[in-house]
């Protein structure tokens, strides 16, 4: 581990300036500066409660400082959604309603999952399923996740069950092992842009923070290093050699890696060429190299809550297992994940090639749209998202007009996600959500359209009585 | 809230002098003294690793310190549930293996519950139910909840949705209520003798500890105060007059009070008059009391992972929902939940009457036995234990003695819990799970005979090779 700044430090490639994630959980993208007592110091007296106003305390004594922080991070972040569900676009019943092109979800195969899942293999229910189990997770179920993995990231041996962890999903596994990798007030490194949430994640129990490549973080000691690939927001895929790169930089300074492989199956271009760090030959530092996946994205079923962890550390495993008895899953999912995962026919020949050809169109649809529009844009192959440049919109190039840029979206009924969220030094970048029904990207980037030629429905600039708290504006 | 100790502070009744808890996840029972940093200074150089001996890396400098003290509760606590694990018993296979009196769940009903989850109704596989959620749980799974908890704790008014919170069980609960409740190093008071695992379950994440009633705890601020109704392992209820009673001595001190009900429908014996907190006309401080329930204990289902928070305070719920993302529940599971909360009728008709004469028939075996070796024990009638004094067997009266005996019923092929693991004062006491089928329950008993009849297969005392660290001992 090292103090920042570190002279000799150069992150390999891939930090483009501006950029900004957000997903479900970072809302509607208020600043996450990746540091949660400044962020509760600066954002207490914005504090608003959630729900019925007369239910509602302004007495925050209730809660701890801690927890006064951890309602700030829902009450500010949840805003965007919050009008989003209030008002969700239905093709039948509210067509009028919000189109969602924010929240990081493939909602491209749910036909396929839905079939998949409701097959008669995956109703057991017996004894052992509804019993207390290993809190690492049922071992059926972490030989398959081995088995899985040792297949689709081309791992050269055999990956081995009794490294593996099983648990509720990415943003716990982010949790748990920040506790457990480094004392509060620490901190990862991580490349900007990045999916914003992970903020929280690392710090909401574990007090831990980000320092981001771009930042003059000062006298943070620095204690592991994020990578995603691909990579949430850019889509960008490391090569083999940039991997090995970051490793042995890790290494040489005692640092922590978590591999963040959550979107490994949603490369839809094959000429892309991506390769799971489990694919490498050797890992420079298999001790400190720690990879993560999950079901969220790549079988499009964030709501079902799984992921795992592959580790060679014991020390990590258990560590992490100890708290997996606060991230556990039901016993039944674990049974329906483990058939889900060893039936490779199905992954292979339907679902596989049936997403990445969804995929592929609906990338291919929303570029051509953006292409139309004159705007620049990533294009990558990789993920459900595209980084779109849209800098001319903001005459003085700043971050309250990125929001009043944003607002206008929502306001003619589209919500995305804006650069501020992912961390973006530079105002005027977005993220496009492509993985969608037709008719909904359709009518999305319709309403996109719409803003951007000045011809949505609400006022360029709305009156002043309306540029009040971003929380109260539309409740 | 109020700093210890304190004058006039005298907790209404409930205390018991000796006592101890055991569950899953506290293991073997080594003396968790409910501070965790004491505990790892005291602790750490007993550390060992788990599994393969050639994959354990001795330098856990891999972990902070808060994740070594993460690490050593798993390695310690679970030996107890390694052995077991290592050796279960099976009519069949493993007819001479270990017996588990130990862990507090009902296996007796495993036959009603498989039935009625394998049925039609609860294989609902929907787009929604896959992808990300509010965090405090489907709405349609929250007024179920919230008119299941109206229905069964008798509540004058009916319960409100936007006041339940939903999370994948009890432990995860009480994690996430003492990290928005207190501050680090700061206490609840917890009566004792108690379910030793909410020891880590307020300190693992939260850095939170216990105060123990009968202890002299000096100098810590106590933010809140844990009730148990039905009490583990005791098996007491508290009766309107005592929660009352204690309610307003919270109130007086601005405390919080975590009601754990988890319990509430394993009330067999109908003279009990068990009454829930939530049935009260008046809660003296509804801001602050807030219940927690679980299907684990009262449906038989603790592999299910299924809690739930029902607290008026909205700042609470709130802040409690923002660490639900670290919490969640399937999609798939709060639909199936939402189901078995809403079939009354089978609740009240199949489930609930053969449940509680099934566990009534264990306890009446269990009793028996117990009375006819002469030791006396609590006989209450709500819960799946009974505390039981087993002081004559230990001639000095040590708690050396009391672990020694605990080993003798685990190498004689039982798994008990003993005393010091709910923090009990005086050495002695064990608790006995009843809610198991007859043939286990008779083998199990038969096996406490021949320990207590010195008529054990091992030797009463072992050769000193042997009484070696309890982490190493059976591996």
């Amino acid at each position: 581990m090292f103090t920042l700044p570190q002279k000799d430090f150069r992150a390999p490639t891939t930090c483009l300036g501006p950029t900004c994630t957000q997903d479900q959980g970072s809302g509607h993208g208020d600043d996450l500066e990746g540091e949660c007592s400044r962020k509760l110091d600066q954002k207490l007296p914005e504090l608003r409660g959630v729900g019925d106003p007369a239910m509602i305390s302004s007495d925050t004594s209730y809660l701890s400082s801690r927890g006064r922080m951890i309602k700030w991070f829902w009450d500010s972040a949840e805003e965007g959604y919050r009008t989003y569900h209030m008002d969700e676009y239905d093709e039948d019943k509210n067509p009028s309603g919000i189109i969602n092109l924010g929240t990081s979800e493939n909602k491209l195969c749910c036909d396929l999952l839905s079939r998949r899942l409701s097959q008669s293999d995956m109703q057991r229910v017996e004894p052992s399923l509804l019993q207390y189990a290993d809190w690492r997770g049922h071992l059926f179920l972490r030989e398959e996740v081995a088995r899985f993995l040792s297949f689709y990231c081309k791992s050269p041996v055999p990956l081995r069950p009794e490294n593996v962890v099983v648990l509720n999903g990415g943003a716990s596994l982010f949790s748990a092992l920040a506790t457990v990798l480094c004392e509060a007030g620490e901190a990862f490194l991580i490349p900007t842009p990045y999916y914003g949430a992970i903020t929280q994640h690392v710090c909401l129990y574990g007090n831990v923070r980000l320092a981001y490549v771009h930042l003059d973080s000062k006298g943070v000691k620095v204690k592991g290093l994020i990578l995603i690939s691909p990579q949430n927001p850019l889509g960008d895929v490391y090569s083999p050699e940039e991997l090995q790169e970051y490793l042995a930089f890790a290494k040489r300074h005692r640092l922590h890696v978590i591999v963040d492989e959550v979107y490994m199956l949603s490369v839809f271009e094959e000429s892309v060429g991506y390769r799971s760090v489990l694919s490498l030959e050797r890992l420079p530092d298999p001790q400190r190299t720690h990879v993560m996946w999950a079901t969220s994205k790549d079988f499009g079923m964030s709501g079902l809550r799984f992921g795992t962890l592959y580790t060679e550390n014991r020390d990590v495993a258990t560590a992490v297992a100890s708290l997996c008895r606060y991230h556990s899953l039901s016993g039944l999912v674990q049974y329906q994940m483990a058939q889900l995962l060893r039936d490779h026919d199905w992954i292979n020949q339907v679902y596989l090639p049936e997403n990445h050809a969804r995929l592929k169109a609906a990338h291919t649809y929303v570029s051509e749209e953006l292409r139309a529009l004159g705007i620049p844009f990533l294009s990558r192959g990789a993920g459900f998202f595209i980084w779109a440049d849209l800098r001319k919109y903001l005459p003085k190039g700043t971050f309250e007009e990125e929001m009043l840029l944003w607002r206008r979206f929502l306001d003619n009924k589209v919500l995305l996600s804006f650069g501020k969220a992912f961390e973006c030094k530079e105002p005027g970048w977005f993220r496009f959500i492509f993985s969608d029904q037709a008719h909904r990207l359709c009518l999305g980037m319709q309403r996109v359209r719409q803003v951007l030629a000045g011809k949505s429905q609400v006022a360029e600039d709305p009156p002043p009585s309306q540029s009040q708290e971003p929380s109260d504006r539309r409740r």
